[in-house]
């Protein structure tokens, strides 16, 4: 097998990894734990499906790929819940050290390409980039939706918690905000969400 | 919610349940069954990564999306393993009636366009159907490999139908195909695949 091939391979073979790491979300229908291949699965053909409520134009090869590999990352790094302080704090520094190592094993080129696709997404800045993050959002939201917020009662998450990530959606898509607003408002009203820390027990 | 984006999102989550559809296929390190989210999301990136070795030029947009979508259908049709004789005969028409529900939950013209995908997929024609076919193929196939074979021994497969079905990769692509026959070639050598039925016991 030719050199170049062979790094391909490889990393197609390490990134079977992935789907080992289990995010907090629950599968609809109050389904087992999702997994970052599946989340990011779903996050490619939502993206497709909605791309038309972008604020901006979006470039959509890169749209898809972008959610497709966003991940990648948590093989080493893990995943991190969006609403985990202490987590959140050393997650930049894990997900470096994990970009270099996993990204190194493709051919240079893709290397450059995957790595750079990888730190836009995190810079927050591109057309692009906010609209894989609105639907990062949407998604699990979406889920958590169809569960009557249990993943939000298990962990004694806030009104003000989802407000301060899931409002970044803004950014992406008003049109997708509209109805993550309306989600939010509906499981406060339902006792899913507390309005803020100092509402709790 | 308006009703367009009320039936994107209702699409959005029936097909969740295709990450509850799990395959022959188990994950690399003698892992668990496969599901179908999972293995599309793999089939994405690994095309994305590889679109330099399709026969033809490809447009990788289209390429990307048949990946995503093709198995949404087994959500109701359930996954035929590629050496199951019987599941194989029945399989367009529970595929067909499953297409049908499915996207029939999206507005009109998306239903139409995932409608065209699945069926360009399925008619195996165009230079995208040809090359997400042998990435269809290649994808399990490299799993397999990194556990030693396993699945074909579970199921007692012969290198003749693993070549029947593995052989069409050329279609899509001769140096995928070339990898290909190098992988069933060092299977037969170690005995994980018999040569033919009859020289099984």
């Amino acid at each position: 097998m030719k050199e170049r091939i062979k790094k391909q391979m490889a990393f197609a073979l390490e990134i079977d990894k992935v789907k080992n790491v289990f995010r907090q979300t629950h599968l609809s229908h109050k389904g087992r734990n999702e997994n970052d291949a599946e989340h990011s699965w779903h996050m490619a053909v939502m993206a497709y499906l909605l791309r038309e409520y972008a604020n901006e134009e979006v470039d959509i090869t890169k749209v898809m790929l972008m959610c497709l590999v966003h991940d990648i990352v948590e093989i080493d790094a893990g995943d991190t819940y969006a609403y985990d302080e202490e987590g959140l704090k050393t997650q930049k520094a894990r997900e470096a050290a994990a970009k270099e190592r996993i990204f190194s094993l493709l051919p240079e080129e893709q290397k450059a390409e995957f790595t750079a696709l990888f730190d836009e997404f995190e810079a927050y800045e591109t057309a692009e980039a906010k609209f894989v993050h609105a639907i990062d959002n949407l998604q699990p939201l979406m889920l958590n939706n169809s569960n009557n917020g249990g993943d939000w009662r298990e962990h004694h998450v806030t009104a003000e918690q989802v407000y301060k990530r899931q409002g970044k959606t803004k950014l992406g898509s008003d049109q997708l905000y509209e109805i993550t607003d309306q989600i939010i408002q509906d499981h406060i009203r339902k006792g899913n969400l507390k309005e803020s820390q100092s509402g709790n027990e």
